[in-house]
């Protein structure tokens, strides 16, 4: 039943660290590694490795730069499980001099998030991610609304010039069906002969589980998840629909399920990450979170034909 | 890029219904019934016609029996705009005699809901429906354990014995993927030459909206939605985003988006419908919502572990 190719990350405090600047407390974050190790899930990413200088550290939490004393005080005495450690950098907001040589690191896996535009920044951090030692994807962000044939040739810019292990699909705006994600598989597929596809959702329409069983129908082999779908706006696929879909043996899923209910539900009290109306309105209209977001703090935030005139006038 | 055969049914009161014994306020269901008029939606099922020698009265709501008199209550003086009334009968639970003929009667739909074992009481209960001049549909629940030939013997029955518009694939433990979903909607395609099929999707694996999408794919022409999802246990395929996806211009989506922040977001102080873990694990295990519901009202709640093997251990 299973496919033994597919490698699951789940990205819980690196993607979760979008609605709280990476300010989670060291003890969550341990819980969250503890358990997905326990859980045999194949990567975690415990945050990102951006540039001090554009996210200031009395702003951002520890999770947005991964120094690699903090990463020591989350995996020090765990049993790995065979979990490797992964951290992004943006394309845009990191610089190749914060990466140590793998050997000297805790970490196993660097992923490079990128707009098509920043392609050439992309590929420079993933070269010098491998040439360091390192595992590497690129992932390509918003990728809802680019369409056009410079995404072809990044792609195959891709394929050609770098030794990441998979070039991933992320729609950013969760804005896209089913059709659209086969069709992006494909294209990706296409460019990419040495690589892997890897695919990454957000949850605006709930689609987010849905599409990632899409992407895998269409021989994607890395796929994201995070406990409960935590992450930015409506959240992620969630980890557990997708380690239950999977079926593979190795996995788990007693931890996830524990570290759910004590661990995650309880910073519903802070964060309230999930299916709102503000992101579902932003999905459809294949628009940036962000909006939403801003919304969801406002008095009026259950006026939802006011949000959706307003987004919609600003296209105007 | 929209098809026209597609009917979209509203059951946010009768689907609803089922987490409160159909307990909603009159103004409530006044102000969905509105809604769904301006919107342009295709049907609205304002609850069951089930019988009350089953049903006390004095324990349940009136939208388990909508009577004539209560559900001119709600339509009076309200444009209907073309949406029809549905209301729905259990074919186990519910008799001929309550249905008047349809010309002294505000509905114009009866969907019976059956078990593959029930099927001759829902023929008997369809054929009533139209021989009194109503429209109908036959609901098959629990299809996701509905593997045995006796399925293919109903689905040809009701092809051959009944008047039915339409046959529906009922997802109630909400435990069937995309793959799954492609199959019965064929398999039920093939027996039924005369008649549409129709999709009813429940949310506990966050997957009703997008199976209801992999429905309409097959060429399902008759979908479910409620209200914010609002429905028994996770809920439902969200209607919200069910009309988003269609894109029929005959759809208004800004009377569904008030309605929701004004009158479906305050129900959740006291129901609370939608994804969570216990959901989620029925539905991976193919289990009815029953045990799940009971979990969420006691003390452990979160103890998703202690749920799970309780649930699996029940099974063995």
């Amino acid at each position: 039943m299973f496919r033994p190719q597919i490698k699951v990350v789940d990205c819980t405090i690196r993607d979760g660290g979008l609605t709280n600047d990476s300010h989670f407390a060291l003890e969550m974050v341990q819980a969250v590694y503890r358990a997905i190790c326990a859980a045999g899930v194949d990567y975690v990413e415990l945050g990102y490795r951006n540039s001090k200088k554009l996210f200031p550290p009395t702003e951002f939490g520890p999770w947005r730069f991964c120094d690699e004393d903090m990463l020591r005080k989350v995996t020090d005495g765990v049993d790995p499980n065979g979990t490797k450690i992964a951290v992004m950098q943006d394309a845009h907001k990191a610089v190749a001099e914060d990466v140590l040589p793998a050997d000297e690191s805790v970490v196993d896996m660097i992923r490079v998030a990128t707009y098509v535009k920043d392609v050439d920044k992309a590929i420079h951090l993933a070269r010098n991610a491998t040439d360091k030692g390192y595992e590497c994807t690129i992932n390509i962000m918003a990728i809802s609304v680019e369409g056009s044939h410079f995404l072809d040739e990044a792609l195959q810019q891709m394929e050609e010039e770098t030794d990441a292990l998979a070039v991933y699909v992320v729609d950013s705006f969760g804005a896209l069906y089913s059709e659209e994600v086969h069709e992006l598989v494909a294209k990706f597929k296409k460019h990419l002969k040495t690589k892997e596809v890897g695919v990454h959702f957000h949850n605006n329409q709930q689609l987010a589980f849905a599409n990632t069983i899409e992407g895998i129908i269409k021989d994607a082999n890395f796929v994201d998840g995070t406990l409960y779908g935590l992450g930015r706006g409506a959240g992620n696929c969630p980890l557990e629909l997708l380690l239950s879909f999977l079926k593979n043996p190795k996995f788990n899923l007693m931890p996830v399920l524990e570290t759910i209910g004590h661990t995650i539900l309880p910073l519903r009290r802070e964060i309230d990450w999930g299916y709102h109306i503000p992101y579902m309105v932003t999905g459809m209209l294949n628009q940036h979170p962000l909006a939403a977001m801003k919304w969801m703090k406002c008095d009026q935030k259950h006026e939802f034909v006011t949000f959706y005139n307003e987004i919609t006038d600003d296209l105007e």
